[in-house]
Order: C-alpha cells, then structure tokens, then sequence
C-alpha cells in the first residue's frame, strides 16, 4: 500500500470516506422524500463514485457528454439521460447507443431541434426518447413553461416526447439557504406546470426531471416531480461550502501539491499546483468568501483556515494569507505536501486523468480511480 | 480528406499556414539579433508544432513538466529545458531522463533546493546542470539579482551550476508596446546583472535565458542573453491581440462549436462549447476589450467582431454581443457551426486531446495532430 508521500505532485485526491458520506445524505433524504435519483456524472466521471452514488450498484445516471454516455455504458450503466441539447451532428453517435441496447434519453429545447430529431428517427427507422428542457430560471437553455413553442416541440416529437426537465443553475449565486429553497421551488413549479401543459395538450409526459446540488439538498417539495439530478454533491467543494451547502470539511477532492520555493519579502509560498492542476475557476471571487484558486490544506486535509492559493500560472501555485497577507514561510520548506480543496468540482476534476484514493484523512492510497475528458 | 463539417464538435482546431507565420515572425527576428530560440512547448504540446517553431527539426525547447520532457525526447527532441522550479520528488524522474541520454536541465532558486540537487547528485553520481531563476519583475518565483542567496546557490551547486534564467510574466499585463519593451528591458538587465555576479564569484555561467512571448518579440536588445524562451507565439491568442503583440488575423488557434439552442427573446445563442472546452481563462477580463470566453467567427474562421461568448457553463457557451446585447439569432439556427477564439491558447488547449489540422482560412482538414495533458 503506498501513500500520498510516494505520489508524484500535482496530483487528484479523493477520500472516498467523505464521498460515502456526501452521496448517503443525498440519497437518504430524496428517499425519504419520495422522489428517484438520478445522479449527474459529469463531476466525478468514475464509475466507481458513480456506484456509490447509487448504493452500490450501476442505476439512472445523467451524462453531459456522449463519450461519458459510452463509457458508462460500457461500465454497466444502461439508463442513461444525456443532458445537453442534442446537436444534429451528434444524433448518429446516440442513435449507435440506443442499437446497442443502452436506454439513452436526449433533450432539446427549440422545435428546430425536434423537427432535426423527428426527420433522423424517421430516417433511421429509430425511437430516440427526449425531454423538452425547461427554463425555470433564466440562467441559460430552456423554452419557458408558459411558452406556445413547448406545445409545437411536443406535436413534433410526438411518441418521442417522454417527458420534461430543467436545470436551477441560477441557484449557485444564491446569498442563503433560503433564497436557494426559493429557486427549488420555483424549478418545481416551473417544470410541473410545462408537463401540465403537455398533458392537457393530449402528449404522455412520464418524466419531470429536476436538479441542481443546492436545489436537491434543500428543496422543500419535489411534488410532481419524478426524479432529481444532481452531481457536484458527491464531492463538494467550496463554492458550495460557501453557499452554506455543506461544510469545508464535507470536500472529498483536494489537489496533492508540493511547495517548489518561496518569495520571503512577500511571505508567498510556491507550489508545483498552478492552474493546470487547479483549473482557472474562481468561483468564489463573488462569494462573501472568496478563496482565490483554493484553501490550502495539510497534507493530512486538515485546512490551516487563512491561507489560499492567491495566484495562479500554468504550473506554479502562489500561496498566501487570503487577502494577500504574508504566509509564515517558514512552516512550509521546500519538498512539503499540502492539498488544496478547489472551488469548483467539476472544473479541477476535469484537469486530471485519475484519482488517488484515501480514506477518512489518512495519507495512505487505498486504491487508485480512472477519470476521462473529452468528447 | 475531411473538413470541419464532419468533425464533432467541440473540437480544437489549429489553422497551420498561421502557425508557420507566426513562428517564422519570432525565428527570423531573433536570428536578426544573434540570439537562439528554445521554443516553450507547453503551449502546443505538439511535436509537429515544435518542429515548426524550430524550423523543421527538433532542438532545443523548454518544457513545464517531466511528462512533456519525456514525450518530447521521445519524438527526438534532446536538448530540454525543465523550466519550473525542482521539487526533491521529482529528482529521481530527472535522473532518469539523463541517463537514457536527455540533456536535460532543471531550474531552482533557493539554497534549499540547490542542497536537494547536490545531496541527490552526490548519492548517485549524476550530474544535473541546473538554471537559477531571477526574479526581474516581482511576478512569481526567482531570486533577486542583487540577492546575496544567489552566490550561496552557486556555491552549492557548484558544476552542476549552469547559468540563469528569467521569465517576464507581468509583461502580460501591460497597456503598450512601450510598457513591454520596459519588461524587456528590465527582464535582460536583471539576468545579465545576475550572471556577471556569478561569474564574479568565480562560477561559470555560460547559458542567460529570458522569455516571454511579449519580450521576445519587442526587446530592444539581447545582449548578454544567450537564448529566448516564448510558447505562445506559435498560436498567439486574445490576450496576445489585446496586448497589440499580433492582430486577431494571426490567432492560430479556435475551438469549433456547434450551435444547439436559442434564447430568442435575449439574442442568445446557445452552443456546445462550454469552459470544458475553451478552458475558464478569462485573461482579457482586465484589457482595454473584454472577449468574455471568447471571440467568434465562422466557420472558416473570420470574426464577426462584436460577438463573444459572454457566458460558459461545463458543456454550454452563451453568444450575444460585447456588453450582453442581443445577437441577431435567424444568423444562427440549430446545427450551425463557429468558430471561437480563445483569450488564452495555453489553458485551451489544455481541454484538449488533439488538433484538427487545416491552413489558410479554408475548412478541409489536412491532418490531426496529437497533444496531452498531465504530469
């Protein structure tokens, strides 16, 4: 068994502990609740944290890439939600999906792209169910609940319609708790009144499929709501701590880096994990806290509180006080570990092509965890 | 042959006929003033693109990992510069590049890490010439060139001592080609201070590097500098066209995306290229003309001008105009195809795991060309 001492910096840890821990909350409390998870794997992209996500075994995941759709599948993953607007250009490559027996659902949000989809199952000769996505919230895709086109896309998809979705992703600038129950309120609402709607207009609408991590985890209601999407959850990180979301002890992902130098007038310390370890999200430069690209951790996790990572290049990570006060350097000699819990999941994950797993803050590596990109 | 129409899109797309101008723009001034090129290739992360930089044969080049210094003198490149601070980790990595027969060299910039190389040196007999990093610009790592701890380091490393190195990275942030040249300036004078008090302490110092991609294609004068690092040159990108290094026409590099949705009533167009695939780098936020995540153009690559990708999720791009006003969406139906040039050629291509090869403007693609990611 080796530890995080022999791992070569930069580098992805996970402590598989807090992901247990993280994923039971979420899914306890939507049994409770009476409503199906469907988990969102576009954060992790393991099918290992995928599995316990959902208890153990492969179950309905959502995906944001067709690749994820194909490796997951090929993993064992059969129920499958592909949760960006299909482009025609990507309809042959789902299409090869459904032949080859994976139950994979589309969504589109124009009846431009219905027309698109209709014309190639026709062609094809080729069922391709879809969700009509819903904009709750205004934040980005989505044709509004009340809007005529959400009839004209269910007259065109006709037996492909199975349903309707929507996605609360204005709820991450939420100030409180409260104001994010506001925006799970108003993803139900929104989302039940579209299938409402498709119903009275005689189309079956079996799925009304909502989710966001905050909306999931506080959302009052999911009444009419089938099942809930989320992903970011398994992780955490730290714009959701800073939402009130969860907690910095909650964060399951950190960056394994080592300190390369100093700057002793400024009090910065220089590691070897810039922004390609890191990634250039920021996003808690809007946050009552902003923890520039990090909050740096020993390498046990354990945060020291007030130092982060103030800067970034490629391969060189400046830490400091947050605010720009100097580091006591001295603490920190060339050749030390330190973590750094990121402020954004999906965005560091995705500059990594495996995780180090650990387990409940040790430092030994249990086991080791593919992770993809691309498309 | 293929073109960009049967390509999936999002997809990295590099525009050769550029590449090649831009590279012969920087090759040819600095052979004009009698100083050698060590293209930084943590851009490209290319072969193909290496050779270009260097005329059509591999030499020397630097490199910001070990992985890329391994990949490279596997594709025959031998004389490599590992140009972020040694961490005592990855001395072993190093030594192994040596002793299959890389002319590798490594950079430090503290008594610390010069007694880790010694120490390590010593224990098995190698030897593993090493840069000093100066600070001449305050921006990140280095020591001083005054510093009374840079002849302590020489003293230290002794043979393995082999010159100085600088990087200029606020030159990044300057407002003219004035301020640039000032960068230079200072960038030149600090390393050559720097070697002249080493060799005045009796150490040979034979190689004095600097680079930027602003300084290498404004510095006034390389005098005592013996060769000139730069990476993005070979690409360039917005914050280069920003800083008026080189015009938007000369950006090399774009990402193809795919419009997959509207929202009508805000003039947004919606497309499959998120921060996934452009990166999160938002480098000219702080410019004279903020580009968002990016500056669109067609197909083939020519810039509508005012449209930017004002908004990013994971697998989302948002168009409208500079400053959020509407586009003119009926441009722009469901399956169109653009092209997005990206503020940061580094972080963009980082996103991605090969290049769609086409030259001149045109949509046929002519070649793939392989890069990587990771450590």
């Amino acid at each position: 068994m080796s530890t995080l001492r022999d791992v070569e910096t930069p580098a992805l840890v996970v402590d598989r502990m807090k992901v247990e821990r993280n994923c039971a909350r979420l899914r306890d409390r939507l049994a409770t609740m009476g409503v199906a998870l469907r988990p969102h794997v576009k954060t992790a992209k393991s099918h290992e944290a995928a599995r316990i996500a959902l208890g153990g075994t492969p179950g309905p995941i959502t995906v944001s890439t067709l690749k994820e759709a194909e490796w997951f599948f090929g993993h064992g993953f059969t129920d499958i939600l592909y949760a960006v607007g299909i482009a025609p250009n990507k309809l042959a490559r789902a299409a090869a999906l459904r032949r080859a027996g994976c139950e994979l659902g589309v969504i589109l949000d124009s009846a431009q792209a219905a027309r698109s989809l209709d014309a190639f199952c026709r062609a094809e000769g080729l069922a391709l169910p879809a969700l009509v996505e819903i904009d709750t919230d205004g934040h980005r895709a989505g044709v509004k609940p009340d809007a005529a086109e959400l009839i004209e896309i269910g007259d065109v998809l006709r037996e492909n319609l199975c349903g309707v979705m929507t996605h609360a992703g204005n709820s991450y600038g939420s100030r409180s708790l409260d104001e994010i129950r506001a925006w799970a309120k108003r993803e139900r609402e929104g989302v039940v009144t579209a299938a409402s709607r498709l119903r009275a207009a005689g189309h079956a609408c079996p799925v009304v499929s909502v989710g966001s991590t905050p909306t999931a985890m506080f959302g009052d209601s999911f009444e009419g709501v089938t099942e809930v999407r989320a992903g970011v959850y398994m992780f955490m990180d730290l714009v959701m701590a800073g939402l009130g979301v969860c907690r910095v002890e909650d964060l399951a992902l950190s960056v394994l880096a080592t300190v390369i130098g100093h700057q002793a007038e400024k009090g910065w310390v220089i590691t070897d994990a810039g922004w390609m370890a890191l990634s250039r999200d920021r996003g808690t430069a809007n946050q009552a806290v902003d923890q520039g690209y990090g909050l740096v951790a020993d390498a046990n996790g354990r945060a020291f509180g007030d130092l982060v990572v103030v800067e970034t290049n490629q391969e060189h990570g400046i830490i400091a006080r947050r605010g720009g006060g100097a580091a006591d350097i001295s603490r920190f000699p060339v050749g030390t570990q330190l973590r750094i819990f990121p402020n954004h999941a999906c965005a560091t994950g995705a500059q990594h092509a495996r995780y180090e797993v650990v387990n409940g803050g040790g430092a030994e590596v249990e086991a080791r965890w593919d992770r993809f990109n691309g498309w």
